[in-house]
């Protein structure tokens, strides 16, 4: 083979191996948000993903480490997808709201990882890090005076994402989707998240 | 045997039969805080209880029912140690707050229910009961003007029991024992809880 076409097989295979990794973090994905850690079987991901076991091992490690590469994922793309503006916290709660509603994907990983695994994917460093940067940005509307202090920041962003997560995951039905009530509990989120900041 | 003799007989049968089934409760309450129903083991619970397998079906149906007969006791348990003042709502935050860090079995057996049964357990009517109970205290307590009407009663008191137990949740140790943060994050809890219901 020439170089040319040498080179271009590797980027083939490059591509195939993005695509591979991706379908598995997408299968993991449904498999841990529904069974959870210990329920999840890692053929089924495997198999749902049209890929092997074995590969699956190769790219993620243990099914402990495919947990985390998932939950790191969700965040990425929570934090990507719901920008925070700490001048409009209320708004801010709202789109969490919509985006557990939509994918309730994070919200299950984060109350699994919680009873499972004791907190442990909310302690990676990638989580941290867009955590930090959140509540760097509520602290710094708060010494300008654009936000109440009465909360400390830290615990603002605490209070907000898990009031939003749990509230969106309690007006799911049984069968995981949203009631017809979600428009009247989004109000009602908003506005309770607008008394606690002291927003007009 | 006399008659009294055998009134005596099955007086002691009664109330080893009692005792038994409060052991039996003990027992799943832990193991189902820890492992969640489908991680739940019958027989460990069975000879935590120093009881049988067929005794345990005998006095509960089977996993299922028995994991809803825990779940009603603990409520009922919680009921009655935290009474609701609906003119005090950070005070009873605060003590919701103390029993989910001293006892995290409801929080624990709350978020399984959620994730693995759809919320069966919290839809039983004794737990509905509860609820029905608080919901019409905090309503009049709205009526009278002795409390902000912002929120609806049923979405208060909602919040405020979920924020309460998700808070003393995100608190407990990887060990599942309180971390020295407590009085300070319980002092945040009950100040976030009085700004959104307006208390003085």
């Amino acid at each position: 083979m020439s170089t040319d076409r040498v080179g271009g097989y590797v980027a083939v295979m490059r591509r195939d191996a993005d695509e591979t990794r991706r379908r598995l973090l997408r299968a993991a994905r449904d498999e841990f948000a529904e069974f959870g850690l210990a329920g999840a079987r890692v053929d089924r991901i495997a198999s749902a993903a049209r890929a092997s076991k074995p590969l699956l091992y190769t790219y993620f490690g243990n099914k402990d480490q495919l947990f985390d590469a998932v939950y790191n994922t969700l965040i990425a793309d929570i934090v990507s997808d719901v920008p925070l503006d700490a001048t409009d916290l209320p708004g801010y709660a709202g789109l969490l709201y919509d985006q557990s509603i939509a994918h309730p994907e994070l919200v299950r990983m984060t109350l699994w990882d919680r009873l499972e695994r004791a907190g442990q994917g909310a302690r990676q460093p990638g989580v941290r890090e867009a955590n930090r940067t959140k509540v760097a940005a509520i602290q710094r509307a708060q010494d300008d005076q654009r936000l109440s202090d009465r909360i400390p920041a830290a615990d603002l962003l605490l209070l907000i994402t898990t009031t939003a997560a749990m509230w969106a995951f309690a007006q799911l039905g049984p069968d995981g989707t949203g009631s017809e009530q979600t428009d009247q509990a989004r109000a009602t989120l908003t506005e309770a998240i607008r008394i606690l900041t002291g927003a007009p």
